[in-house]
């Protein structure tokens, strides 16, 4: 394991955009800031939303990579843990002092499958997914070897056509197996529908979402009848967690960019037809980016390109301003439309970024801002953790 | 300054993916190997062609990050110095031993204009690129401020519409400038068309050089006419060195992708209407990823998704096979259509990515291998290095 990082040693600029205490000015750009007013009532919207419906919320981890912001999540939000996708990430988090940590995904490789075994002994709970009954004599035998204990959910696939099996059936063979399994612990069922979550109409959204719910209850019921209880059923995301939440199944929520928000998801519509981002959510991340060319009257060039930020769900989009747009990427510059020239070098701009979590993912700081001014910079703890 | 990495700390799976001495098949995956072979040979291939034509190779530095690459590419390559795109990249640079180094870009924040007037004191020559006036005292002051020397090459934009001047009184007047400025010193031209690495056919590449070629030349000879030499006139890149390098105006190349391959490239066509990635350049970039669910028959999910690499420039290409192909990226996990069946659990594929400057920039580590066997284990030094 690493020394801790001394923070006396960092120096801003090279080694961080900012510390705390700076004005929001100074900050070194491209970096990734937190508007953290936006941020703290985010986290405590959707926790007062899953206790009103008595729902857990196990939030995912994967999206912010964050330790702090995970710990910001149980403390304000009331989170039961965080769930994450790589043994890597859950060994930060694990590390880091949260207490119940879910692999959301499957976990074969030999080293992997041994790491994952020995989380329990840094204090955490540990559970993964599984969606495939060869896998099962592997998690067990690392359990026993390290005198520790895997929780399992057998991972249903309801439709985002990645991992998980589609038959009830299968569910129940895995499901045994784990409960007859030693160092193992079946825990009840993963079930997230990652396919729809963009979809940009509320009843689309729901229409995938009730199949889901339906493949759910029929495994649900049939492991019962077998006298098999799940502990956990978990899914839901930002796209969809009102109707998983109410479903009366699932009883452990899943979201994720609820608390930063993006572009892409800010365009899905809530029930009355207006925007996530305009009433339910709050953009909390942005990227900080600064004019460096203005050569062209009417064209900026900014220092925020694609080593900035993932671009793979479309270009970010500039905060507040509707004189001004982004409309081209490069790997390190964006070209930014300044039809009336109103932009100079040395100007910064907030970009909500297309993607939150890959976004995240190429950052190593978080700089959260309140009042115009740095209050703290975190790691984004488990960046590159991806192996 | 952060303190060294001690590789005695490091934990494999957690802080890198493989150790010097591991078998291949033994990597902790999503990860980016090199295949050392095929970069030396693409290293020696472009400086021999460099020297062959007279003119130097300023390697770009920004495509990889890594001070160990560069400097295999000064001792098997003959490369002059490296070119990057940040003040950070160029301090990592500097400090890695590399002692001439280009910012290919404009520095205007005051804090950035002040760090790259403290290279110099690394040792490095330091140059970095203008295309407006108002940026010429602020650097000549900072460079007095600090007893160095910045050399200024003037950015002609030739076509990539993003930073540089476009018509040569602009270029004189900036040239004037520079040549006037204390603690600066006027040192030619930098006229990188960016825009047209990847158009498919020669001729087109071809077409748009020959009018960055007249905009140079025209440039060159007025700054002459005024006793204004050029040290430096510098452009090029993996698509388009041919031209630059033969023009006899251009002195430097600045290839970055050459050394590396990937998928987008390795599309656009030779002289002779041959793919540049069969014969011209080898692939010698990969992230090797592991398939970890196969609950369906004709689908394989491997481990590489959208933090293991960027999908800008498409999508990965499954290096060496034909029986399956990637299909869909997903946050964590990647589909590979696997029509008849052939991979299982834990097979080991590797992947082209489509871009590698910004696939690199999402690792921390490159993983060398030769004979399979891992051989070094490299950090990417300036990934992150943004600001």
């Amino acid at each position: 394991m690493n020394a801790p990082i001394k923070i006396e040693d960092l120096e801003v600029g090279y080694d961080v955009p900012a510390i705390a205490g700076m004005r929001e000015s100074e900050i070194q750009t491209p970096c990734l800031i937190l508007d953290l007013d936006a941020l703290e009532r985010n986290i405590a919207r959707m926790g007062d939303w899953a206790r009103e419906h008595g729902v857990r919320h196990r939030v995912h981890g994967k999206m912010h990579k964050s330790v702090d912001v995970a710990l910001l999540q149980e403390r304000l939000g009331g989170a039961c843990g965080v769930c994450c996708q790589k043994v890597s990430e859950a060994e930060v988090f694990a590390r880091g002092g949260i207490r119940d940590v879910l692999v959301s995904n499957q976990v074969r490789d030999p080293a992997k499958i041994d790491r994952l075994a020995r989380i329990p002994q840094l204090g955490a709970r540990t559970i993964c997914c599984v969606d495939d009954l060869a896998n099962v004599a592997d998690l067990s035998a690392a359990a026993l070897r390290h005198g520790t204990q895997i929780e399992c959910l057998v991972e249903i696939d309801c439709g985002a056509g990645r991992c998980g099996v589609n038959d009830t059936p299968s569910v129940l063979a895995i499901a045994k197996a784990l409960d007859e399994a030693p160092g193992l612990k079946f825990s009840g069922i993963q079930a997230y529908q990652g396919a729809m979550q963009h979809m940009e109409k509320y009843g689309d959204r729901k229409a995938k979402i009730d199949i889901a719910i339906e493949m759910v209850c029929d495994a649900v019921d049939a492991l019962a009848a077998e006298g098999l209880e799940c502990d956990i059923v978990g899914g839901g995301g930002t796209g969809s967690y009102h109707f998983e939440g109410t479903s009366g199944v699932y009883n452990e929520l899943q979201c994720g960019s609820y608390a930063f928000m993006d572009a892409d998801y800010g365009r899905i519509l809530d029930k009355d037809g207006n925007r996530i981002d305009r009433g339910e959510w709050e953009n909390a991340l942005f990227i900080l980016t600064s004019v460096m060319s203005h050569a062209k009257a009417d064209k900026a060039i900014c220092d925020a390109g694609l080593k900035a930020q993932s671009v793979d769900s479309g270009l970010p989009v500039v905060f507040g301003r509707d004189d001004v747009e982004y409309v081209k990427c490069s790997d390190e510059h964006g070209v930014i439309d300044d039809p009336r020239g109103v932009l100079e070098v040395n100007d910064k701009l907030r970009l909500v970024p297309g993607h939150c979590d890959p976004t995240c993912n190429v950052h190593d700081w978080y700089v959260g801002v309140r009042g115009g001014e740095v209050e703290a910079v975190w790691p984004v703890s488990a960046r590159g953790k991806a192996y």
